[in-house]
Protein backbone atom coordinates (compact mmCIF):
# COMPACT_ATOMS: atom_id res chain seq x y z
CA UNK A 1 0.00 0.00 0.00
CA UNK A 2 1.59 3.08 -1.08
CA UNK A 3 1.76 5.84 1.64
CA UNK A 4 -0.38 8.19 0.06
CA UNK A 5 -3.26 5.21 0.25
CA UNK A 6 -2.57 4.23 3.86
CA UNK A 7 -2.99 8.33 4.64
CA UNK A 8 -6.38 8.72 2.59
CA UNK A 9 -7.99 5.25 3.89
CA UNK A 10 -7.17 6.58 7.75
CA UNK A 11 -8.70 9.64 7.04
CA UNK A 12 -11.39 8.23 4.89
CA UNK A 13 -12.16 5.74 8.16
CA UNK A 14 -11.78 8.59 10.38
CA UNK A 15 -14.96 10.52 8.47
CA UNK A 16 -16.52 7.69 8.68
CA UNK A 17 -16.14 7.16 12.24
CA UNK A 18 -16.67 10.44 12.66
CA UNK A 19 -20.15 10.70 10.91
CA UNK A 20 -21.16 7.46 13.02
CA UNK A 21 -20.32 8.16 16.60
CA UNK A 22 -19.03 11.51 16.49
CA UNK A 23 -15.24 12.71 17.34
CA UNK A 24 -15.14 12.49 21.40
CA UNK A 25 -16.54 8.36 21.26
CA UNK A 26 -13.81 7.49 18.55
CA UNK A 27 -10.21 6.50 19.42
CA UNK A 28 -7.50 6.56 17.28
CA UNK A 29 -7.41 2.45 18.14
CA UNK A 30 -10.91 1.69 16.44
CA UNK A 31 -9.60 4.07 13.12
CA UNK A 32 -6.52 2.17 13.05
CA UNK A 33 -8.63 -1.09 13.65
CA UNK A 34 -11.31 -0.29 11.18
CA UNK A 35 -8.51 0.84 8.54
CA UNK A 36 -6.37 -2.32 8.73
CA UNK A 37 -3.27 -0.43 9.12
CA UNK A 38 -0.78 -0.96 12.78
CA UNK A 39 -0.73 1.95 15.23
CA UNK A 40 2.31 3.28 14.02
CA UNK A 41 1.50 4.25 10.89
CA UNK A 42 -1.15 6.73 12.30
CA UNK A 43 1.54 8.36 14.37
CA UNK A 44 3.65 8.53 10.77
CA UNK A 45 0.75 10.72 9.54
CA UNK A 46 -0.51 12.17 11.82
CA UNK A 47 1.05 14.08 15.22
CA UNK A 48 -2.13 13.50 17.75
CA UNK A 49 -5.83 12.87 17.36
CA UNK A 50 -7.15 16.53 17.32
CA UNK A 51 -4.77 16.89 14.11
CA UNK A 52 -6.33 14.06 12.43
CA UNK A 53 -9.76 15.42 13.31
CA UNK A 54 -9.19 18.71 11.81
CA UNK A 55 -7.56 16.69 8.42
CA UNK A 56 -10.96 14.63 8.05
CA UNK A 57 -12.68 17.73 8.54
CA UNK A 58 -10.57 19.47 6.10
CA UNK A 59 -11.02 16.79 3.79
CA UNK A 60 -14.81 16.78 4.46
CA UNK A 61 -15.35 20.64 4.01
CA UNK A 62 -12.99 20.58 0.48
CA UNK A 63 -15.70 18.11 -0.99
CA UNK A 64 -18.72 20.17 0.05
CA UNK A 65 -16.83 22.95 -2.19
CA UNK A 66 -16.28 20.86 -4.66
CA UNK A 67 -19.79 19.67 -5.05
CA UNK A 68 -20.94 23.45 -4.66
CA UNK A 69 -18.96 24.41 -7.15
CA UNK A 70 -19.98 21.79 -9.33
CA UNK A 71 -23.40 22.77 -8.92
CA UNK A 72 -22.74 26.75 -9.17
CA UNK A 73 -20.96 25.62 -12.56
CA UNK A 74 -23.48 24.28 -14.36
CA UNK A 75 -24.92 27.23 -16.68
CA UNK A 76 -27.32 24.98 -18.20
CA UNK A 77 -29.36 26.00 -15.29
CA UNK A 78 -30.61 29.48 -14.09
CA UNK A 79 -28.52 30.81 -11.11
CA UNK A 80 -30.79 30.33 -8.48
CA UNK A 81 -31.46 26.62 -9.97
CA UNK A 82 -28.14 26.06 -9.38
CA UNK A 83 -27.98 27.39 -5.95
CA UNK A 84 -31.12 24.79 -5.19
CA UNK A 85 -29.43 22.20 -6.62
CA UNK A 86 -26.83 21.69 -4.71
CA UNK A 87 -29.47 21.12 -1.71
CA UNK A 88 -31.65 18.86 -3.30
CA UNK A 89 -27.99 16.55 -4.21
CA UNK A 90 -27.25 16.44 -0.57
CA UNK A 91 -31.29 16.06 0.17
CA UNK A 92 -31.02 12.71 -1.85
CA UNK A 93 -27.66 11.64 -0.09
CA UNK A 94 -28.96 12.06 3.11
CA UNK A 95 -32.12 10.37 2.27
CA UNK A 96 -30.01 7.60 1.14
CA UNK A 97 -28.29 7.00 4.66
CA UNK A 98 -31.62 7.50 6.16
CA UNK A 99 -30.76 10.78 7.75
CA UNK A 100 -28.56 9.15 10.25
CA UNK A 101 -25.35 10.32 9.20
CA UNK A 102 -25.79 14.59 8.54
CA UNK A 103 -23.24 16.80 8.06
CA UNK A 104 -19.32 16.91 9.28
CA UNK A 105 -19.08 20.27 9.96
CA UNK A 106 -22.46 20.49 11.49
CA UNK A 107 -21.79 17.42 13.88
CA UNK A 108 -18.75 18.83 14.81
CA UNK A 109 -19.44 22.38 15.24
CA UNK A 110 -21.72 20.68 18.32
CA UNK A 111 -19.73 18.35 19.80
CA UNK A 112 -16.47 20.12 19.70
CA UNK A 113 -17.13 23.96 19.71
CA UNK A 114 -16.78 24.50 23.34
CA UNK A 115 -14.48 21.77 23.66
CA UNK A 116 -11.47 22.38 21.65
CA UNK A 117 -10.78 25.90 20.25
CA UNK A 118 -8.54 24.59 17.20
CA UNK A 119 -11.94 22.94 15.89
CA UNK A 120 -14.03 25.97 16.82
CA UNK A 121 -11.33 28.26 14.65
CA UNK A 122 -11.16 25.49 11.56
CA UNK A 123 -15.18 25.51 11.81
CA UNK A 124 -15.96 28.82 11.75
CA UNK A 125 -13.16 29.22 8.92
CA UNK A 126 -15.13 26.51 6.98
CA UNK A 127 -18.30 28.39 7.94
CA UNK A 128 -16.96 31.70 6.20
CA UNK A 129 -15.89 30.47 3.14
CA UNK A 130 -19.02 29.04 2.43
CA UNK A 131 -20.86 32.03 3.22
CA UNK A 132 -19.12 33.73 0.56
CA UNK A 133 -19.62 31.54 -1.73
CA UNK A 134 -23.50 31.40 -0.87
CA UNK A 135 -22.76 35.62 -1.45
CA UNK A 136 -21.17 35.17 -5.00
CA UNK A 137 -23.85 33.10 -6.35
CA UNK A 138 -26.63 34.99 -4.93
CA UNK A 139 -25.05 37.98 -6.30
CA UNK A 140 -25.39 36.19 -9.94
CA UNK A 141 -28.74 35.60 -9.30
CA UNK A 142 -29.65 39.22 -8.49
CA UNK A 143 -28.48 40.35 -11.30
CA UNK A 144 -29.82 37.79 -13.47
CA UNK A 145 -33.13 39.42 -12.16
CA UNK A 146 -34.13 35.84 -9.99
CA UNK A 147 -33.86 37.54 -6.82
CA UNK A 148 -35.32 40.92 -5.30
CA UNK A 149 -32.75 43.38 -5.73
CA UNK A 150 -31.17 45.79 -2.80
CA UNK A 151 -31.56 42.69 0.05
CA UNK A 152 -28.63 42.03 2.40
CA UNK A 153 -27.00 39.40 0.58
CA UNK A 154 -24.59 38.15 3.47
CA UNK A 155 -27.42 38.19 6.04
CA UNK A 156 -29.30 35.82 3.75
CA UNK A 157 -26.38 33.54 3.13
CA UNK A 158 -25.55 33.50 6.86
CA UNK A 159 -29.43 32.24 7.53
CA UNK A 160 -29.53 30.11 4.50
CA UNK A 161 -26.47 28.46 5.97
CA UNK A 162 -27.69 28.46 10.08
CA UNK A 163 -30.88 27.37 8.69
CA UNK A 164 -29.78 24.44 5.91
CA UNK A 165 -27.97 22.97 8.96
CA UNK A 166 -30.87 23.12 11.08
CA UNK A 167 -33.07 21.20 8.50
CA UNK A 168 -30.27 18.25 8.31
CA UNK A 169 -30.18 17.89 12.44
CA UNK A 170 -33.76 18.36 12.38
CA UNK A 171 -34.00 15.12 9.53
CA UNK A 172 -31.67 13.38 12.12
CA UNK A 173 -34.28 12.88 14.74
CA UNK A 174 -37.39 13.36 12.05
CA UNK A 175 -34.88 10.07 10.35
CA UNK A 176 -36.47 11.76 6.95
CA UNK A 177 -35.41 14.43 4.80
CA UNK A 178 -39.36 16.10 5.73
CA UNK A 179 -37.33 18.90 7.28
CA UNK A 180 -34.70 19.34 4.48
CA UNK A 181 -37.53 19.57 1.78
CA UNK A 182 -39.14 21.81 3.86
CA UNK A 183 -35.98 23.96 4.16
CA UNK A 184 -35.26 24.28 0.03
CA UNK A 185 -39.46 24.51 -0.92
CA UNK A 186 -39.29 27.93 1.13
CA UNK A 187 -36.20 28.92 0.57
CA UNK A 188 -36.43 28.66 -2.78
CA UNK A 189 -40.35 29.39 -3.11
CA UNK A 190 -40.53 32.08 -0.97
CA UNK A 191 -37.54 33.75 0.75
CA UNK A 192 -35.19 33.98 -2.07
CA UNK A 193 -37.87 35.80 -4.28
CA UNK A 194 -38.82 38.39 -2.01
CA UNK A 195 -37.00 41.32 0.18
CA UNK A 196 -35.04 40.92 3.08
CA UNK A 197 -34.94 43.87 4.99
CA UNK A 198 -31.08 45.22 5.88
CA UNK A 199 -30.14 43.05 8.90
CA UNK A 200 -29.23 46.30 11.24
CA UNK A 201 -26.11 44.98 12.97
CA UNK A 202 -24.28 42.15 11.25
CA UNK A 203 -21.11 42.74 12.71
CA UNK A 204 -19.77 41.61 16.19
CA UNK B 1 -31.18 16.82 52.19
CA UNK B 2 -34.86 15.40 51.14
CA UNK B 3 -35.07 13.03 48.44
CA UNK B 4 -36.36 15.17 46.16
CA UNK B 5 -33.76 17.76 46.17
CA UNK B 6 -31.21 15.02 46.20
CA UNK B 7 -32.98 13.79 42.40
CA UNK B 8 -33.10 17.49 41.43
CA UNK B 9 -29.64 18.12 42.24
CA UNK B 10 -28.13 15.18 40.12
CA UNK B 11 -30.42 16.25 36.99
CA UNK B 12 -29.28 19.88 37.01
CA UNK B 13 -25.93 18.72 37.67
CA UNK B 14 -27.13 16.61 34.55
CA UNK B 15 -27.92 19.61 32.18
CA UNK B 16 -24.93 21.19 33.20
CA UNK B 17 -22.45 18.68 32.35
CA UNK B 18 -24.47 17.64 29.50
CA UNK B 19 -24.77 20.90 27.87
CA UNK B 20 -20.67 21.56 28.76
CA UNK B 21 -19.12 17.90 27.50
CA UNK B 22 -22.29 16.41 25.50
CA UNK B 23 -24.19 13.04 26.55
CA UNK B 24 -21.32 10.13 25.95
CA UNK B 25 -18.16 11.87 27.50
CA UNK B 26 -20.21 12.05 31.02
CA UNK B 27 -20.06 9.24 33.03
CA UNK B 28 -22.21 9.19 35.87
CA UNK B 29 -19.44 9.35 38.07
CA UNK B 30 -18.36 12.45 37.06
CA UNK B 31 -22.44 13.48 37.52
CA UNK B 32 -22.25 12.05 41.19
CA UNK B 33 -18.89 13.73 42.07
CA UNK B 34 -19.85 16.91 40.56
CA UNK B 35 -23.40 17.13 42.68
CA UNK B 36 -21.73 15.81 45.45
CA UNK B 37 -23.73 12.66 46.33
CA UNK B 38 -23.13 8.77 46.82
CA UNK B 39 -23.39 6.89 43.89
CA UNK B 40 -25.61 4.66 45.11
CA UNK B 41 -28.14 7.39 45.22
CA UNK B 42 -27.48 7.69 41.93
CA UNK B 43 -29.26 4.73 41.18
CA UNK B 44 -31.77 4.60 43.56
CA UNK B 45 -33.61 7.50 41.56
CA UNK B 46 -32.36 6.03 38.00
CA UNK B 47 -32.08 3.18 36.62
CA UNK B 48 -29.66 3.55 34.30
CA UNK B 49 -27.22 6.43 32.10
CA UNK B 50 -29.94 6.33 29.34
CA UNK B 51 -33.31 6.94 31.82
CA UNK B 52 -31.04 9.76 33.76
CA UNK B 53 -30.55 11.50 30.27
CA UNK B 54 -33.86 11.32 29.55
CA UNK B 55 -34.89 12.39 32.46
CA UNK B 56 -32.55 15.37 32.28
CA UNK B 57 -33.68 16.23 28.68
CA UNK B 58 -37.55 15.90 29.69
CA UNK B 59 -36.76 18.68 32.06
CA UNK B 60 -35.08 21.05 29.84
CA UNK B 61 -37.82 20.74 27.22
CA UNK B 62 -40.52 21.32 30.28
CA UNK B 63 -38.53 24.59 30.81
CA UNK B 64 -38.40 25.74 26.93
CA UNK B 65 -42.38 24.64 26.89
CA UNK B 66 -42.38 26.97 30.27
CA UNK B 67 -40.96 29.98 29.00
CA UNK B 68 -42.54 29.81 25.65
CA UNK B 69 -46.00 29.87 26.95
CA UNK B 70 -45.06 32.76 29.60
CA UNK B 71 -43.72 34.35 26.25
CA UNK B 72 -47.37 34.01 24.01
CA UNK B 73 -49.28 34.78 27.40
CA UNK B 74 -48.13 38.30 27.24
CA UNK B 75 -51.19 40.04 25.81
CA UNK B 76 -49.82 43.59 26.30
CA UNK B 77 -47.81 42.22 22.95
CA UNK B 78 -48.95 41.61 19.55
CA UNK B 79 -49.28 37.90 18.90
CA UNK B 80 -45.94 38.25 16.48
CA UNK B 81 -43.92 40.21 18.93
CA UNK B 82 -44.96 37.24 21.68
CA UNK B 83 -43.53 34.91 19.33
CA UNK B 84 -40.27 36.87 18.80
CA UNK B 85 -40.31 38.23 22.34
CA UNK B 86 -39.13 34.24 22.80
CA UNK B 87 -36.17 34.17 20.52
CA UNK B 88 -35.08 37.78 21.96
CA UNK B 89 -34.84 36.39 25.86
CA UNK B 90 -33.69 33.05 24.40
CA UNK B 91 -30.56 35.56 22.49
CA UNK B 92 -29.55 37.20 25.43
CA UNK B 93 -29.16 33.83 27.87
CA UNK B 94 -26.89 32.50 25.05
CA UNK B 95 -25.03 35.87 25.15
CA UNK B 96 -24.45 35.33 28.67
CA UNK B 97 -23.01 31.96 28.53
CA UNK B 98 -20.85 33.20 25.32
CA UNK B 99 -22.98 30.82 23.35
CA UNK B 100 -20.57 27.89 24.38
CA UNK B 101 -23.14 25.54 25.61
CA UNK B 102 -25.93 25.77 22.84
CA UNK B 103 -29.30 24.08 23.63
CA UNK B 104 -30.12 20.55 24.77
CA UNK B 105 -32.45 19.35 22.53
CA UNK B 106 -30.35 20.70 19.60
CA UNK B 107 -27.38 19.14 20.87
CA UNK B 108 -28.44 15.95 22.01
CA UNK B 109 -30.39 15.39 18.56
CA UNK B 110 -26.87 16.22 17.20
CA UNK B 111 -25.46 13.81 19.32
CA UNK B 112 -27.81 10.80 20.10
CA UNK B 113 -30.57 10.23 17.29
CA UNK B 114 -28.31 7.83 15.42
CA UNK B 115 -26.99 6.04 18.73
CA UNK B 116 -30.15 5.74 20.71
CA UNK B 117 -33.26 4.67 19.21
CA UNK B 118 -34.97 5.81 22.89
CA UNK B 119 -33.46 9.17 22.39
CA UNK B 120 -34.07 9.59 18.63
CA UNK B 121 -38.08 9.08 19.35
CA UNK B 122 -38.19 11.46 22.63
CA UNK B 123 -36.69 14.13 20.91
CA UNK B 124 -38.89 13.77 18.02
CA UNK B 125 -41.61 14.00 20.69
CA UNK B 126 -40.32 17.60 22.14
CA UNK B 127 -39.48 18.75 18.70
CA UNK B 128 -43.25 17.47 17.64
CA UNK B 129 -44.80 19.55 20.60
CA UNK B 130 -42.94 22.77 19.59
CA UNK B 131 -43.65 22.54 16.37
CA UNK B 132 -47.45 22.34 17.01
CA UNK B 133 -46.81 25.69 19.66
CA UNK B 134 -45.27 27.38 16.98
CA UNK B 135 -48.68 26.72 14.52
CA UNK B 136 -50.65 27.62 17.59
CA UNK B 137 -48.77 30.64 18.08
CA UNK B 138 -48.74 31.54 14.13
CA UNK B 139 -52.40 31.11 14.05
CA UNK B 140 -53.42 33.54 16.44
CA UNK B 141 -50.85 36.14 14.63
CA UNK B 142 -52.57 35.55 11.16
CA UNK B 143 -55.90 35.48 12.93
CA UNK B 144 -54.96 39.28 14.22
CA UNK B 145 -53.54 40.04 10.79
CA UNK B 146 -50.08 40.25 11.46
CA UNK B 147 -48.71 37.67 9.18
CA UNK B 148 -50.25 37.15 5.39
CA UNK B 149 -53.06 34.87 5.08
CA UNK B 150 -53.39 31.13 3.54
CA UNK B 151 -49.70 30.48 4.40
CA UNK B 152 -48.95 26.71 5.17
CA UNK B 153 -48.49 27.22 9.31
CA UNK B 154 -46.95 24.19 9.78
CA UNK B 155 -44.32 24.11 6.91
CA UNK B 156 -43.56 27.16 8.23
CA UNK B 157 -43.24 26.35 12.10
CA UNK B 158 -40.60 23.30 11.40
CA UNK B 159 -38.72 25.55 9.08
CA UNK B 160 -38.27 28.28 12.15
CA UNK B 161 -37.75 25.43 14.29
CA UNK B 162 -34.80 23.90 12.42
CA UNK B 163 -33.49 27.62 11.50
CA UNK B 164 -33.54 28.33 15.14
CA UNK B 165 -31.81 25.26 15.92
CA UNK B 166 -28.91 26.19 13.15
CA UNK B 167 -28.75 29.76 14.29
CA UNK B 168 -27.94 28.20 17.73
CA UNK B 169 -25.46 25.91 16.59
CA UNK B 170 -23.76 28.48 14.28
CA UNK B 171 -23.71 30.54 17.13
CA UNK B 172 -21.32 27.92 19.02
CA UNK B 173 -18.76 28.30 16.35
CA UNK B 174 -19.30 32.08 15.79
CA UNK B 175 -19.05 32.57 19.68
CA UNK B 176 -21.65 34.99 18.84
CA UNK B 177 -25.10 35.93 18.60
CA UNK B 178 -24.62 37.31 15.06
CA UNK B 179 -26.20 34.26 13.64
CA UNK B 180 -29.41 34.70 16.26
CA UNK B 181 -30.01 38.05 15.72
CA UNK B 182 -29.96 37.28 11.93
CA UNK B 183 -32.56 34.45 12.69
CA UNK B 184 -34.58 37.22 14.01
CA UNK B 185 -34.35 39.94 11.61
CA UNK B 186 -34.96 37.36 8.53
CA UNK B 187 -37.95 35.54 10.39
CA UNK B 188 -39.89 38.37 11.84
CA UNK B 189 -38.43 41.17 9.73
CA UNK B 190 -39.30 39.36 6.32
CA UNK B 191 -40.57 35.31 6.21
CA UNK B 192 -43.37 35.93 8.78
CA UNK B 193 -44.86 39.01 6.38
CA UNK B 194 -44.90 37.14 3.38
CA UNK B 195 -46.97 34.38 2.05
CA UNK B 196 -45.14 31.14 1.72
CA UNK B 197 -46.44 28.53 -1.09
CA UNK B 198 -47.77 25.38 0.39
CA UNK B 199 -45.00 22.48 0.52
CA UNK B 200 -46.57 20.14 -1.20
CA UNK B 201 -45.33 17.11 0.31
CA UNK B 202 -45.25 17.99 4.04
CA UNK B 203 -45.37 14.09 5.40
CA UNK B 204 -43.34 11.53 4.70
Amino acid sequence: MSKESTRTILLETGRQLFLARGYSSTGIEAVVQAAGVPKGSFYYYFGSKEEFGLQVLDRFAEEVRANFERCLGDTSVTPIGRFRRYFEEVCVRLESQECRTGCLVGNLSQEMAAQSEAFRIRLEEIFGGIIDRYVEGLKVAEKAGEIAPGQDLRALAEFCLSSWQGAILRAKTARSTRPIRTFIDIVFESLLTMPVKAVAESKT
